[in-house]
């Protein structure tokens, strides 16, 4: 392993036919984001449950020093009997522990041109914890929802200017998804009191949709009886032709399948070197609008595709996953890709679609592999 | 809060005297290296622990997978007795906890012009949990180091590609080194089994080193009476100031003072946003070569210096808080940053010094604020 010392890590320049930003370059602010909103560890794709700290993050203004002592929720707004619930007054409350899918809207953004500028993510903003919480409806129905209630608002306790606006981060939930069996205030993840980055004390979690809905460091919940105009609901999180388009609010998360890496990888450009021979590929798949009802790989960037054989999914709410077998006999380059299908007839695209805001991409990811 | 839908976020070109990496651009790669290797979240900078998941992560390759009722530690090579030690073994030992820095030897990359292609750290790879483990000397004392035996090498179970070179990752330490106090076997970080991406069962901690030198996901422990010659040592995290200079290796970490960001952030820039008055900045400054002597301050972007109070360190391997009282009484821009000495003389440079890996790299960072 010795030999003189070299000139330090070049830059790993892939071939034109690589996955890639379409201008390969991110900026300053946008790097700074990627080392505060963590990604998701690929190479434990093959575990159901996510190991705490390999999960993705993405946090809008700063994490909030919050203490589970004094905290408490207030549920009010367009209800009958507004309530203040401390943690221990949740904890004592009928609980449920479900393994649920969280994915950041912003995901596949930085194969986008021209790239809109934030998150850059690729293929690693998702997880699966196991939460433990209690039913959103249940809380709702005892504050008593009034005639009229449309939408709730959940609060969070983090504060800071987004488009020239100072706001603690915000969104609203139609009434009828915010009543949804899955919609749960949670305390836990994977058994233990949520990380402080991931929403301690208590967040909410919104199985279907993007991450955005499942607010963090919830510090009230509000119902209405009018339209919500945040920042972050009317403005941002809308999935956006052009400028002049207003654009159709992101909802539910996309079909998507996500492959983990096979082999080893290089530490700089992440390829991956697999041994010659027959390999397991496994990953996992999901879709906010239904069960996953087929997976396929691509061996050959997306030309043909096969079957990849499906497990039961982890829980209605998280993922399912799904493991092909590749006989990688060929040594050399070879693009892996998978995809997915679900309940709903939805199929991941061949290609990222653009749209203002790099939103809810899911175009097939495509996997680099070097067989030796 | 209403208001037309925007173009959504463009791109905060900040203006030029900001402190950004001089090209203002990553690639690609390092992008990616950003999204795997998590940032410290620097609003927990006035916590004396870092909270769980909110610590800086450098992994080389992938994270194993490992089982705590599998796992043991091989001790061999120039010793008298080879030892293997499960975990049950290990935690039934003396133990010690001790609030510990870990910082990234490539801290400060990203200010460097030309800047050489690794994780782009800006100021966030650093983090103090408290570990739990056992002192290296007594295990190595049991084992017996046999006349001759110079080093000791930590190899971890996450192996790829280097540089060319399939390898495990893997260090050496110099004996003397290896036997000093607060130098540990740990498996506990916070009070419950380290993360897997943190290391989990097992890692070394070297409390005055980089973090190279805290070997994660720990396989064997291999005392040698020569000089190790591994890539992560003889090529990789080397200060060096050409091509054709061998360089120095990289070893203890330089003096620095961080500052918790005053105020609260914007979302793309993280500028920060000061309310008008009196504000308390809080900070830590560590060094790998003795005690904080000083840290001082300015308000006028390192053109004057004024001290900061010390508090007691959090432990002899951690850091110590400071705090300065700044009277924000100017709306506008400022320009803020800090810098330490420490006891052995050491005072971080008012700019980044440039070396062709970009390692250890403790130019007085800065913090560009907004009074308002």
């Amino acid at each position: 392993m010795a030999g003189p010392a070299q000139a330090g890590h070049q830059r790993a320049r892939a071939p034109p036919d690589r996955p890639r930003p379409a201008d390969d370059l991110v900026s300053y602010e946008e790097a700074r984001l990627a080392f505060r909103n963590h990604g998701f560890h690929l190479e434990t794709l093959d575990r159901p449950i996510t190991p705490l700290g390999s999960h993705f993050l993405l946090i809008h203004f700063d994490v909030p020093e919050l203490r589970a002592e004094d905290y408490a929720i207030k549920i009010g707004g367009h209800v009958r009997e507004p309530l203040s619930l401390r943690l221990d007054e949740l904890t004592a409350r009928p609980t449920v522990r479900q393994p649920t899918i969280l994915e950041c809207a912003g995901v596949g953004r930085a194969f986008l041109h021209p790239r809109p500028i934030y998150v850059p993510w690729f293929n690693e903003p998702m997880g699966v914890y196991e939460y433990t919480g209690t039913p959103l409806r249940s809380v709702l129905e005892q504050a008593g929802l009034r005639e009229g209630a449309t939408e709730v608002v959940f609060t969070g306790w983090d504060e800071g200017v987004d488009l020239g606006v100072t706001h603690a981060f915000e969104r609203a939930l139609p009434l009828d998804e915010a009543m949804k069996d899955g919609v749960i205030l949670a305390w836990e993840a994977n058994g233990q009191p949520l990380l402080p980055a991931h929403g301690f004390p208590l967040r909410l979690i919104v199985p279907t949709w993007y991450g955005m809905a499942s607010v963090k460091w919830l510090r009230s919940i509000t119902v209405i009886d009018h339209t919500y105009q945040g920042v972050q609901q009317k403005q941002v999180y809308r999935f956006q032709t052009s400028s002049s388009d207003l654009g159709r609010p992101i909802r539910k998360k996309a079909v998507r399948a996500a492959m983990k890496p096979p082999g080893i990888p290089d530490l700089i450009s992440r390829e991956r070197f697999v041994s010659r021979g027959r390999t397991t590929i496994h990953g996992m798949a999901w879709s906010g609008n239904g069960s996953i009802t087929k997976v396929e790989v691509s061996i050959d960037d997306r030309r043909s595709w096969r079957p990849a054989t499906l497990e039961a999914p982890v829980s209605p709410y998280a993922w399912t996953p799904w493991r092909f077998s590749w006989d990688a006999n060929r040594p050399g380059e070879h693009m892996l890709s998978c995809r997915a299908t679900d309940s709903a007839g939805n199929r991941q695209p061949r290609n990222p679609v653009w749209n203002l805001q790099g939103m809810a991409q899911n175009g097939a990811e495509r996997v680099p592999v070097r067989v030796r």
